[in-house]
């Protein structure tokens, strides 16, 4: 892909001109691909300016999301070798589905800058707006059965957390199995949708949607109060003057994160995953109230399994597994 | 749809004529239009002779397959409500599957004479002799979780030999999980796929297919020894002059005893599923070897749970409960 390699010179040269004669050498190629590449960057979103004589000069761009930019330094052998980025899309999870019956690979990553219909868990919406966001969903084939999905949830969401830590600093806690939270409220949610047999899993996709540059008035009206972004953290906690996240920093580290959760999954170091969990955990030790089907308990959350059951001492005395339901913790939203 | 009760007269005067005119009244059409819904049911492969001044006669068709004749008579509320037929597809599960993802209602029922590419369960593939059995797949919209699915594929295998008992008076076995056994052989195989999130089932094809009318060279030469179908079984077992079996009989009443399966699913009636199966069982009792990823067990099958699962009381003197894996029976294909 020669547009990334003249992407790479340019960013080398940020804000400096190199002449169109010098990447023609450098890559082994024509003046006139060269042309071709620098213009196919352009239609990308970079804003490069020509001037005559001189050359080519990439001008900064804040917040740029495409496939170039996912791609440039990307630390990845698997995860994000193919991606897949639209500026908008009905949802990546149902677009990465087709290309998942239709055989692409694992790895396989759709990203889109708006997502028309974004869904969450259990057929709710998603609120998706343009730009401000990561949504994006990936392509696995694990070779698992399906009562072992959930374990890939759950480090998911612990993929997200540290991924977040290290780009921005803020560290955001998970409510069982998955929900990402920043002062009791949403930040990141996770939907996991497979095909599978009885005994195999085909394909799975793991779509993620993390609210990042919002601000308040950017969420519809009726989800305000209980959804957060890292921008309205961080202009509530930091005093200086918040600059916009670039996305596709956390997306990059995210893939790398999720990468090294594969391969643990792969290798069956399921323990490690729990126990990174805990450590983010907004769960354990509290009260928490379980809705399942028609059924309701309340007690303390105490632990959660390496199948990623979580362990829950009722209130009747009963210690019950919960595999599936709804949860809802003391101090976090969702709880009354 | 005329052309049901057009030929619902027909049959109900089968080898007679009945004229054009009073079909016209009784279904108060026109003469014209009579005569469309004739056609259209020549085109479904009907034999119908037209004599001027007669009328039309049905002259009996042997082991036809279209959705008219599995409508008639048919005695369900929900499965077969929506009857896709076809001469030929690629896999009747593929096509379920891109119908459920385009929102094909729950009871949706696929089936066709012949596949080009039919799967059994792994990925492997199952051959689909043209007209000479069994090939569909319903698509259903169960309220449940992944977990749960196991039993609605061990159920669907009690409701195939229980309509072919009803139909035909043979009486096949079941070995664990959902195989039907004849003489040893491999009468019919069910594929269960599903689209799912972690805590929900979105839909599930049920793929079925059932050995039917094949002679011994209807089978490709390297499963002749391991398959057999019900015409093949009555020319061994009974002395009489065998005539072909009637396709459409045998699957409405599947699809009957399917519905009754999943009236008890939603029920929750799950213990008299599994004692059904219990009766049709050819695993418990007997010597069973058990693979699983890398690893081999064998011992006695000793019981089923109700969620499906096989407890094994393995030679090494642990007991086991079997979710998924190869199991093979002393006495029955694949064991050795």
């Amino acid at each position: 892909m020669f547009e990334a390699r003249v992407l790479e010179k340019l960013k080398k040269n940020e804000n400096n001109f190199i002449s169109g004669e010098k990447l023609s050498e450098d890559l082994g190629v024509s003046r006139t691909s060269v042309w071709k590449y620098i213009n196919a960057l352009k239609d990308a979103g970079y804003n490069i300016e020509s001037v005559s004589k001189k050359g080519y000069r990439l001008i900064y761009s804040q917040d740029l999301l495409n496939e170039f930019e996912i791609g440039y330094n990307l630390k990845t052998n698997i995860l994000g070798k193919h991606i897949h980025y639209m500026e908008t899309v009905d949802s990546t999870n149902i677009y990465a589905r087709n290309m998942a019956i239709d055989g692409a690979l694992e790895g396989t990553v759709v990203i889109a800058d708006a997502q028309i219909t974004g869904r969450g868990r259990l057929g709710r919406s998603w609120s998706s707006a343009a730009k401000k966001g990561i949504w994006m969903s990936v392509v696995l084939r694990p070779g698992i059965s399906p009562e072992e999905v959930q374990i890939i949830t759950i480090g998911a969401s612990v993929a997200v957390v540290k991924a977040i830590f290290t780009v921005t600093g803020i560290r955001a806690g998970i409510k069982w199995p998955n929900d990402i939270i920043l002062e009791g409220k949403k930040l990141c949610g996770i939907l996991t949708e497979m095909n599978s047999e009885i005994e195999r899993v085909n394909f799975l996709i793991l779509g993620i949607g993390i609210n990042v540059n919002h601000n308040p008035e950017d969420f519809p009206e009726d989800i305000r109060s209980i959804a957060t972004s890292l921008k309205i953290f961080s202009e509530n906690n930091f005093n200086n003057n918040v600059k916009l996240f670039t996305r596709s920093d956390i997306i990059k580290e995210l893939l790398f994160e999720l990468e090294n959760l594969y391969i643990k999954i792969n290798k069956g170091d399921l323990k490690e995953i729990i126990d990174e969990w805990k450590e983010y955990s907004v769960t354990l030790g509290k009260h928490v109230k379980v809705l399942y089907r028609s059924a309701e308990y309340s007690g303390i959350a105490e632990d959660i399994k390496e199948d990623g059951r979580l362990i829950v001492n009722c209130e009747d005395g009963i210690v019950r597994e919960i595999f599936s339901g709804e949860v809802s913790v003391r101090g976090v939203l969702g709880y009354s």
